[in-house]
């Protein structure tokens, strides 16, 4: 089974690839709900909402956790990280596998990244891509409204169009042959990215990124699950059931009813 | 101005996909909702609803005229042609485009179609396989409830699940390497399928191989938009504008609002 974990809806973008592209895995995710939004708290606060959920992902007998959630991996990721490292479960992030797909496929070296104000902040996704040693060039674009204008509404109505649009003018300036996303809410707007900037510029998602590094993981450890049939997946909530079932869908493009249950973690 | 039209809501994901593929383009759509559904329907009806619309549409100074639908093209499609050929007006339709990159990129051979029962009774895409001249394995699947289930509700509940997986089942045990979606309402349950079925297989949709041959249709003519910007497009309904918004925003993925105007057409 692998573990997935996010503040709420946002990580099933990542569990929705994962569901298309390696079905024959088992998933629990947890959406720490109950604590939604992550993007206030401390990294105090944080760490102890990563810390628990890990624990108690790894009490599940979890082969591989997924944290689908910028801020967590932010504030907690290298303790998780050292947490699976101990108990011998590797542990994949947002932000590295995005970067690398980024700088396998861009051409011209120009890269975009669209992300909340708190991730293009912390530089993370830059860092990631001069680690690589190679000399792109990153332009980054914060996006204080396209998060939660996505939770909040129906995210294909023309303001948010407008939104999107003023987002996109300074990546079309840069000339960006590839745009990382830099969050996992904005997949849903993926159609309207795409027609904003031309077939030719390439989105990378986390999701997707996340896939293909989960595979490779497992490959490599013979873990990857060779059933021929489809793997289950379920969710465990620590905010509102409903809720979550009603806004969850429509990132997940898959069916969530009868799959989720409240629980209560690490109060 | 490029035109497209259906009976409905379907040829949304058609138009999808050519506002995201050509964006440059200008387009307008008629949704002859008023005379919703068309498979009922006779060829006579049909022929005059299609001319009727067609009409309208050379009327209103197109480039380029695509039928979104099976059962008018089916029906109508050699006298739209005609009507094209007599104007100078190319003519696309669904089935030929999505044969054809089915045929391009099948490496086994083996090659699913997935339609109403209706389209398939018309071997319209066995004929189209065929008429490529190679050996193909061709696996029909009609499946009567799926577009009725989409058109009607939510299409990613666990009942949607079950549906989609017993018309997966003859085509995994054809092991086909490419599948065919012979209805434009399927595009909405493309995650589905491809977890069903497995990443392996490639599915080819009416709105991806319809903008591949306007594409390569309008540079022949040197007819390709280059304005740098985003096109317009509107959209003209015969039947209720309220229902066809609330209903068409989740077949487009992109914004309705304020861009329907209700018509009268051929009554």
């Amino acid at each position: 089974m692998i573990g997935v974990f996010d503040s709420g809806v946002g990580g099933l973008t990542v569990l929705h690839e994962l569901l298309v592209s390696l079905p024959e895995e088992d998933y629990i995710y947890v959406g720490d709900s109950g604590h939604f939004p992550y993007g206030t708290k401390t990294v105090e606060e944080l760490t102890a909402r990563g810390v628990a959920i890990t624990e108690f992902l790894f009490e599940k007998d979890i082969k591989l956790l997924v944290i689908a959630c910028n801020s967590a991996t932010a504030a907690a990721g290298p303790l998780i990280r050292k947490m699976g490292a101990e108990a011998g479960i590797p542990v994949l992030t947002v932000v590295g596998p995005e970067a690398e797909i980024a700088g396998a496929i861009t051409e011209s070296g120009r890269i975009g990244v669209l992300a909340t104000p708190a991730t293009v902040a912390s530089r993370a996704y830059a860092r990631a891509l001069e680690d690589q040693g190679r000399p792109f060039t990153v332009t980054e674009v914060a996006a204080p409204d396209l998060a939660p204008i996505i939770q909040g509404g129906f995210p294909f109505d023309e303001a948010v169009l407008q939104t999107v649009r003023s987002y996109c003018e300074p990546l079309k300036e840069a000339d960006v042959d590839t745009l990382v996303l830099g969050c996992t809410h904005y997949p849903l707007v993926a159609p309207m990215l795409q027609r904003l900037l031309g077939r030719d510029v390439r989105l990378v998602t986390a999701g997707h990124a996340i896939a293909g590094a989960i595979q490779r993981n497992l490959a490599q450890g013979g873990n990857l699950a060779k059933t021929g049939k489809e793997g289950t997946y379920n969710f465990l909530v620590t905010g509102d059931k409903e809720g979550f079932e009603k806004l969850g869908t429509r990132f997940l493009q898959l069916p969530l009813d009868g799959r989720v249950e409240h629980i209560e973690l690490g109060e």
